[in-house]
């Protein structure tokens, strides 16, 4: 569940907020049941997008950044949730090894930072591995506040990861494996390897995810006698594109032609007055450019700006999704604001605005010159939001974020099991 | 664990402390292990004395009250700690029963209150069923706030027990069963009756809690090779007391006697300069006059004010029990203070400050008069101590405090298995 009653948004609510308020003891119990059938990732981020009209996680990742945003407040809920964790999946660790992403940003060592505050408070001994083979002594990572972490090389005997006289029966993976997992991390079947392998973005893809969470809110929307398309970004088809390639452009044409024109009959039915467009995701979660590339008319795909974009950097060939755009209308101050919600096991531990000034609803903000302001508990932000209907009752906007982010992470689960390469050998 | 960097207290620590604090992951490993062989019980609070040369719990309470102190910033912890305590035991769970105690002062309706609030945000629909026989259609309880809560008549089916139309899976006693269990709760064989009907007053037994509580101490201390006596109130005899016969009070005189002999050698040994005095305590958890009674000389036991007071109301019997008195040296402005700190399942929620301006730092506070004052996370109160060795590093007491009060949680799984009528039917 999600702290509700004590968060921070106050303001008008929408019909589908109420009706999650409404609900709350169906919802709980229906995440509980399904939490006994599917295992939740151990930790995740949501990304999520409140249009007024409609709210949809537009990326879940399984390898989450940000916790550095959660506020002081939110530390004992994140850490409760780890204690519930651990416990669930190895009660008697001593060691925790965390193995960070090559990334040195003074927002991901506080993120780093922050996680390895979480686990220490948790109970364990945590250090801190290094993927980078060329590693051959501890390197010494200066923080922001002003102290250090010790970056170490990893030690791999036959079955086991650690470190020099550090023998862990878990390891966290916070690194994406974008270009898939490394060596030093295969074949480990004595150790906790978390989140598995398949999670990394060598192997997952955007359109497996959302068609793992069209299934979860489909199941949810029945619960709750509502239109999925409520809380579900209508996700179309997927293609290898190739520069000078015109035969995968022409499928991705034709699906944006085609989710354009359904998104333009459900704008009809709700009555938006918005004119709907859809976006161009890399499936394979890489960037492009400065982030999703937004389209209003399938035509654009040809414009020879795109093309160059896809394949600045000397990228051969992508992986391209086309997926209904969601607006955020949400502001902080006069900058465009999208909600993030981070998960430890299955519970919501906090979130955080991603605030961009240079950027319009319709863009993607997490590109560069983003802030970040922590969706505190016990403070008042006062975000006005358009599109929210009048007349209802006191709100609370951040317990339905936490459900919908929920939903996304269920969703990870239900891909996460079709995708294990463990479980197709058993078949 | 316990929130325990971002809590309220900040002063010198002293080395039970530090000792604490530089243990941590081995103490969270430890009560993990624990966890796996005993089940904590439902809800717990336990009362405090830090002594300043100790840090002791004097009451455990299996129907605990007073979570209505507990601060908003703390309701997330205290909700998402139910939700995990639900998953466990009923994951389908849908109604809960609670059934208050027949108190209606302000402050137990406010707990009351928060006991609904953290129930319904954990995703149960909650609602009060009132032991009362008597009561034949549902009774309103106003709120301090203003608000209601409706307290309705309990209706028993032959194995199952609910309201008019409300046929819950769990029921949650908040009475302490002072008298035995009624027949209205007795062969609920399919549901989960929390806590069990032998975690009653009618049924429990200082004695026997700090038995455990004993044992409890030692492993402990032994994990951190430390003496037990410094977490542990000395417990002496126990003997049932009649108005105008002497033996039994030759037996209290005799073992406070005894107790008072011991904890003299360790105060000498610790060089501890307050002179040592023992309490008497009712066995059953029922009140003595305004508390427990304290004792410098076990002479004093043949007082006619400490018989008269025993006495008072009629009683003809007393169960009484004879412990090492332990100090409190913590105060809020002039008022002495006592920590309690609330559990819900395995983890700590939060906790408050007893205070009582009237009362000696060798008293009880638990008398009318006292007052309430919430350990909050994020607030810094700066209480002094006294017996504070100087020259250690930043504090957390709260840590300490949960640390301990975990321990007396412990003490009371192991009590419960130990008492449990059902099991003692297998063997």
């Amino acid at each position: 569940m999600v702290p509700h009653l004590i968060t921070a948004l106050t303001g008008p609510i929408n019909e589908l907020e109420a009706r999650l308020l409404d609900s709350m003891p169906a919802i709980e119990r229906w995440f509980r049941l399904e939490w006994m059938e599917h295992t939740p990732p151990f930790y995740t981020s949501v990304d999520l997008r409140n249009a007024g009209f409609k709210l949809a996680p537009v990326d879940t990742e399984l390898f989450p950044h940000g916790f550095d945003h959660l506020t002081e407040e939110m530390l004992p809920l994140a850490v409760q949730a780890a204690m519930a964790a651990i416990e669930k999946i190895c009660p008697e660790a001593k060691n925790l090894l965390l193995i960070p992403a090559a990334c040195s940003s003074s927002f991901y060592l506080a993120h780093l930072q922050r996680l390895v505050q979480i686990f220490t408070l948790a109970g364990l001994n945590v250090r801190l591995g290094s993927l980078d083979p060329t590693l051959a002594a501890p390197r010494k990572l200066l923080l922001p506040d002003g102290t250090e972490l010790a970056l170490e090389p990893l030690v791999r005997r036959r079955r086991r990861l650690g470190l020099l006289n550090f023998d862990p029966c878990t390891v966290l993976l916070n690194d994406t494996l974008a270009g898939g997992a490394p060596p030093v991390l295969r074949g480990l079947y004595e150790q906790y390897l978390l989140p598995p392998l398949h999670a990394g973005w060598g192997v997952r893809r955007k359109s497996r995810h959302f068609q793992s969470y069209e299934e979860v809110a489909k199941k949810f929307a029945k619960l709750l006698g509502m239109d999925p398309w409520l809380i579900t970004p209508m996700t179309g088809g997927h293609a290898r594109v190739e520069a000078g390639d015109g035969h995968g452009f022409e499928a991705l044409r034709a699906s944006a032609d085609a989710l354009l024109g359904k998104l333009r009959r459900k704008h009809k039915e709700y009555g938006i007055a918005d004119k709907p467009y859809v976006v161009l995701k890399a499936d394979d979660g890489s960037g492009v450019g400065e982030g999703v590339v937004t389209l209003r008319d399938a035509a654009d795909l040809a414009a020879p700006a795109l093309h160059a974009q896809l394949f600045a950097g000397g990228a051969g060939a992508r992986e391209m999704l086309v997926q209904e755009g969601v607006p955020t209308h949400e502001r902080i101050n006069d900058a465009v604001a999208e909600p993030v919600v981070c998960m430890i096991d299955r519970y919501v531990v906090g979130g955080y605005y991603r605030v961009h000034a240079g950027r319009r609803p319709d863009e993607n903000l997490a590109a560069p010159g983003s802030a970040f302001v922590p969706l505190a508990f016990a403070e008042c932000h006062h975000l006005p939001r358009r599109g929210a209907k009048p007349g209802a009752s006191a709100p609370n906007r951040f317990y339905m974020y936490g459900v919908i982010a929920r939903l996304a992470m269920l969703a990870a689960a239900y891909e996460l099991e079709a995708t294990d390469p463990d479980a197709e050998s058993y078949e």
